[in-house]
Order: structure tokens, then C-alpha cells, then sequence
């Protein structure tokens, strides 16, 4: 059985349930940033994965990734698999701008999360779940 | 025609080429960390691929990675597309240690690149070569 992981729930909003993922989307106005978690229970890497697994989330990668370029006009994406910190099999996919806070720079440990007000951030995850169920159709 | 950016050329050692990339590692002794390259000339994000080039390139993936944890014994691997500097698509595929330069961070801007000595970088690209092998044979 899969249970999201305790800080992932906290630090997110809840987009979109895929075929595989459970999409969220930080709680941090400062990025446009998805995560992507597989859910199956017990994953840490990607080659944890089964190889059928591993094709459909590089496909949910691509729609969510293509959904937030789509609706963000963003200049780069930023693909990631780490969990250093968070065991929980995750992928951050995030839309990077020239002018955005870490800029070049990656934007892990730069500067701290900001999180949305006035339901910011459930409108852009509620934009995000739209444009990705555009993608799957 | 396909022309691996020079920044990248200078930073790596080559390791192997696999049918859609060529592998590289950096030249870090801080740690064991891989770099593909899908070798097609213009692509910035991993939504510029072929929906073929993906499929192969996420296999490419997981063939270096396990290659890379069966030869190190890592905790971890990082695996991210980022390119906000080097904008020609490659893959990061790091072998992560609880006890390494930059741990729990990402290995990025934390410590300064020191180059292997002695031979121990080829020593290594060669290990990796050969690791690969393994796994696709």
C-alpha cells in the first residue's frame, strides 16, 4: 500500500493523481515546481523501479513537464531524481526562468521557500492538473 | 550531426557509447558521477527528444546507474537533467555516499571540481565501460 511521504505532504499541494504518479506541486512561489511520486511503496531510486513502471514515469515526466513549460513560458526545465533527504522515490520537475531566485544555479538550498497566498497555489495547481489532462487525451 | 559541447568535453572522461549516448565521467574525484549525452545536436530538455530517443535514453539511464551502484556500493544516486548553464542536453548520474563532500545537498555548487590523479579517472572510465557492458549484454 502507498503512502505519500509525511514532508512531502507537507511541503506540497495536491495536483493530479496519473496512472503511476501522484502530482504535486511545491508550496514555494519563488519556482513553478512539480513532484512526481510513483506510487508504489518502498521505491528510493529510479532503478527500484519495475522496467514497465520505469517507461510510464518518464511518460508522466514528459506530460507534466510539457504542461508547465506550456503554461509558464518557462526558459529551462529542471528534470530531477535525488532523495537524499526524503527516501520516497520522487521527481522534481521544475520551470526555471533567467530571472527566477537561483538562477543559474540549482535551486536546492538557495533561498528559502515562500509559500503561496491568497490560494495562489491552488490555482496553479488546478491550472497545472488541466493542462496536463490535456496532454493525456 | 552530433558535436559534444566543449565545456562538457573539457570537464569528463570519456567512458563508453551507448546507442543513443555517449557516457562520460567528470573529473571529480569528490565522486563517482556519470554524464550522458544523447548525441543529437540542438536539444535542451528532455521533452525535445523523440518519444524513441526518451524511451532509450531513460534505459540508458538505469544501465548506467545500476552500473555504477553494483561498482561503487553508493547510498544513493542522483540522477538530474538540468543544463541552465551547459544547455546541451545530458543527464547527471551521480553515486551519493552519506559520508561524502556535499552530502545531504546536491553535489552542485557545494564544493570545488578536484580532478582525479594517477590514472585513477581512465581507471575508473574503464570500470564503468566495462560495467555497462555487463549490463547490456
Amino acid at each position: 500500500m502507498f503512502v505519500l511521504d509525511p514532508q512531502l505532504e507537507a511541503d506540497t499541494l495536491h495536483v493530479t493523481d496519473m496512472r503511476l504518479c501522484t502530482v504535486r506541486l511545491m508550496n514555494d512561489a519563488n519556482y513553478p515546481w512539480a513532484i512526481l511520486v510513483p506510487q508504489r511503496q518502498g521505491m528510493a531510486d529510479l532503478i527500484d523501479l519495475t522496467p514497465a513502471d520505469r517507461a510510464t514515469l518518464a511518460l508522466e515526466v514528459d506530460s507534466v513537464s510539457s504542461a508547465l513549460k506550456s503554461l509558464t513560458g518557462c526558459h529551462k526545465l529542471n528534470v530531477a531524481a535525488l532523495g537524499n533527504v526524503v527516501r520516497q522515490l520522487h521527481v522534481h520537475v521544475i520551470a526555471r526562468f533567467e530571472h527566477d531566485a537561483a538562477w543559474p544555479a540549482p535551486v536546492w538550498g538557495k533561498v528559502a521557500a515562500r509559500a503561496y497566498d491568497n490560494g495562489l497555489g491552488e490555482m496553479l495547481a488546478n491550472d497545472l492538473a488541466k493542462a496536463v489532462a490535456v496532454r493525456r487525451a
